[in-house]
């Protein structure tokens, strides 16, 4: 029908359940077909779609992206696409998920990193293995029992996924201007300027609370639109979504097309420290945009917002 | 008491239980100990071990790797740490695993590609999670329920970690002479043929049945000693360990010192294909040894061997 959207606002979800005589929760698996066609699997195609109920009432979409020429650890799996997308949208609580394929070991680990995570609710549409019953809803205490996660390691009033970060940092690079940039960014004014002040802004939001190291990446398309991604952590380090990703997401879900259409970067994150995302943004951003200008800029921790930085 | 060993010969784990009042599935928990004490976690400080009985009653041990200054996608955890030195000294078959901590989903989901991984048995020792009952081992299929794994994309003939492989490569580069390495490498003769040599052969062995993209590393260090790595692919993409990680495990269990004593490495890998590693390898090598000598040679399939490569 018309554009695929990756946010359904809940007044319409609700409507969207009454035309077709479903519940809120039986509209979800019925939008997964919708999530697989939104996903960009180049490797694998293996199309994997989420649909996610938030406790806004929102529905989010989300699906997998692959990127050929690169180690497959720089994969986006459709279930962290579609915590990014809440985390895009400020969408506080994640309560339902319905997904096309059983959720891999490294996604019910990154859904850790959410508040209440155990009781966050999960249906598998595809009945493949075994072919047993209906598919329904089960908790992702189900999908992961004896959890190695956030409790484990941080005290609970650090702040997890999709709840408010404020990482202190400040800037410390004279990034005033480049002219490199500003050519490639339309419109009036010092762009890369802008583009710097988004990505601190998605460092400060980063969740790090195991390396503090936050980071985060802002991106510019062709027609100058800017697109933010915060890098976010999981407990067991591995299935961390590095910030490039997050962009990507962004990206994608914001109505970006090919990613050839990137033209500019910045990476803003801590100089020497125990997590460096530069170089591995530098070469995901060459593959998949190799006329994309990327800038790093550095910053440090002057204050302990809401949490140790 | 001695160096620390990584592999317990059969009869000596025999001679250990007997001595110890202790059965051999009693004995692995009491060794997780030892088994934290030869992790590598600069980071997190983090001491996993994990002790490992194989089908030829062999016991391995693992501990888990960081390496600062990367993203944590770099990370080796202990279980990947143990599948990959049961992978070096040819052991066939995984039966029952000790490990200090609750596995997370990421290796939960690695274990998937060794044949049988459903029935492998898993033992927690700490019991912090609740304190309830006794350690005590439990199928990895009650770990991550409705898996998704190799049943979901490969044929039952093709290999899994721990099977034979051949994938049928032939070498196209000219990779005879190099004079740095050579300067490097101590002893004489055509040490970097050499090096080569293993790096093809681990590639020839590389589980990548999804990609179509083996791949292998060879490292040499000062007292040219040689250290082979074979990339294993997971069906779930992003909990892949990749070849110089997997050299890096053979290096350490292997006897190796600090990493700065590397002084060459060869990665063997196709060219333009779906997965690269040479770009991400190279910038592990430069940080874990700067003085690291790096070559890549490139293969190409030029039958199919066992599977298809
Ligand atoms: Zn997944
Ligand atoms: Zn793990």
């Amino acid at each position: 029908m018309e554009r695929p959207r990756f946010v359904i606002e809940a007044s319409e979800v609700e409507s969207m359940a009454k035309e077709s005589g479903l519940t809120v929760l039986q509209l979800l698996p019925s939008l997964v077909g919708s999530a697989q066609k939104l996903a960009r699997p180049p490797i694998s195609k293996f199309h994997v779609g989420t649909v996610g109920l938030g406790s806004s009432g929102r529905v989010f979409l989300g699906g997998n992206l692959e990127f050929p020429g690169l180690p497959l650890h720089h994969s986006v799996h459709a279930e962290q696409f579609l915590v990014t997308n809440l985390a895009v949208n400020a969408e506080p609580c994640l309560r339902y998920v319905a997904v096309s394929a059983a959720p891999c070991g490294h996604c019910r680990q990154f859904l850790q990193e959410l508040r209440g995570a155990s009781d966050i609710q999960i249906l598998i549409t595809s009945t493949e293995d075994g072919g047993e019953e209906e598919p329904r809803f089960r908790p992702l205490s189900h999908f992961l029992p004896h959890r190695f996660g956030p409790d484990d390691l941080l005290g609970k009033e650090v702040p997890l996924i999709l709840e408010q970060h404020d990482n202190g940092l400040s800037l410390i690079n004279d990034y005033h201007y480049d002219l490199n940039l500003e050519k490639l960014c339309n419109g009036g004014g010092n762009r890369f300027a802008e583009l710097t002040s988004a990505a601190f802004e998605a460092a400060n939001k980063s969740h790090a609370p195991y390396s503090a190291c936050p980071s985060g990446v802002a991106l510019v398309d062709t027609g100058g639109k800017i697109y933010r991604g915060s890098y976010m952590e999981s407990a067991a380090y591995n299935p961390s979504l590095g910030p490039v990703q997050a962009a990507l997401v962004a990206y994608v879900a914001g109505g970006g097309g090919g990613y050839e259409k990137i033209v500019g970067g910045v990476l803003v994150e801590k100089e020497g420290a125990a997590v460096i995302q530069e170089h591995t943004a530098r070469i995901l951003l060459q593959l998949v945009s190799p006329q994309c200008e990327f800038r790093v800029v550095h910053c440090r921790s002057v204050s302990n917002g809401l949490k140790k930085a």
